[in-house]
């Protein structure tokens, strides 16, 4: 993932008739975004905090995924209910610009709630991860199925930068005391990644030390996750539970009109 | 604030006609909550996560106050968005029980987006800090309105438990590899009130080390209390702020409708 090479991937995706490109780590390259722009696809990118926002906007992004500390992956500190009105009215002056919001959205309430504050829409990532066609490891997937919002941690365990996990035997060790401070990005990955993917092999062949380590990305609404679904079944609880909450809000304002016509 | 001086205080307040008494850390004491319940007043408790909410309605608690990871003050680490969803499920076997959305909550429409999720109303905290009437002292209170959300700490060197506070010298001094553990509540607060005492009223005469160590507890929201105004303003804003979310969010399911009308 160096300049190089994604710019020879990038190249690829650009011959296909794609809408959009998200970029997830700092502020796209200015070459990329001429390249996408000269397409007619659309630039989006990661942002966690109002001087991300900025940055963004100045280098001339289209969209932008606010996306709180709730996050799985790679995630800021701050949190979406925060974040999203922050960066809306961080890019007032870039009226083009739309932002979405990203961390911990896993139901159609939570969409409706950042939609309220003014997004565009909501972006997701964890709620999918539970679902029937996730590649998911069956170990993985029980433990977020079982787990509350409190079973995820932050940690540069993973990768070198901050992303929040389920909590598990390899997290509490990088937690510890007597552990060596994670590795810069991108050398903890390096190091940790062939051991993630021997930890889920042999879990996945019933280790009980391998289930104990076994974890994956996942945002602090694994603790919404609670049975698994299809993709489709997802998206169904996603509109009628974002409709019921689009009339429970309403009904906060119109009920005092109702019992005045009532009493009329 | 042990049990029997807790009590005496509580004598003279139940005297007074007061609607409600709001535990902050823990669950309220049983002969506590039957004594306020015996003259009509509400028991609230602070909750930090799902679990916290199942043992406060099991022991009786009316009114959950769900304060996530972004409030000021002690919190835990879920944020608000996910946690309020999550304390609304974990009670549901309990529909005498209300729960008000906290942490982080600054304007109307970040109420309204937890209206939109099922809180029966918003606990606000941080947002008065900055207002012409509060009692922050005028360095503090400049602080605040020039921070952004990524310049608060969660840090034990207030009170020996994690608190949300502005990042300053003095937290920066106890984060630091070389800074001892601060101690449990509630010898940390001991060791620390009366310092904090002094550094404000060196502060506030111009001292110049004073004014970097000067802080408070403030949540994530400090980010969006940009202007001081006066307490009816903040309330007013929450009004049309609210508002204006409700048609907001409204509007993203009324207007294919709207649409259609016009084109048939």
């Amino acid at each position: 993932m160096r300049p190089h090479g994604a710019a020879r991937m990038l190249e690829v995706a650009f011959r296909y008739p794609i809408k959009m490109y998200v970029n997830a780590l700092g502020v796209p390259p200015p070459a990329i975004i001429a390249e996408a722009h000269s397409k007619g696809i659309l630039v989006g990118a990661l942002t966690g905090s109002r001087r991300h926002a900025i940055k963004h906007a100045q280098a001339g992004v289209d969209v932008l995924v606010a996306a709180g500390g709730e996050a799985g992956g790679h995630c800021g500190e701050i949190a979406t209910l925060v974040l999203v009105p922050e960066v809306i009215d961080a890019i007032r002056d870039y009226p083009h610009m739309d932002v979405l919001a990203a961390g911990g959205i896993a139901t159609g309430r939570q969409m409706a709630a950042c939609m309220a504050m003014g997004a565009a829409g909501a972006w997701c990532g964890s709620v999918w991860l539970t679902t029937k066609e996730a590649e998911t490891i069956p170990t993985v997937k029980e433990k977020m199925l079982k787990a509350s919002s409190a079973n995820t941690v932050r940690s540069r365990s993973r990768t070198g930068k901050p992303t929040r996990q389920l909590q598990s035997a390899w997290s509490d060790a990088w937690a510890s005391k007597e552990a060596p401070d994670p590795l810069p990005m991108p050398l903890q990955g390096i190091l940790t990644r062939p051991v993630a993917a021997k930890v889920d092999k042999l879990a996945e062949a019933g280790h009980p030390g391998a289930k104990q380590l076994a974890a994956y990305f996942v945002g602090q609404c694994v603790g919404l996750m609670n049975s698994e679904q299809s993709v489709r079944s997802v998206v169904y609880d996603f509109m009628t539970d974002y409709a019921e909450a689009v009339e429970r809000l309403s009904a906060t304002v119109a009920a005092p009109a109702a019992r005045s016509e009532t009493g009329s």
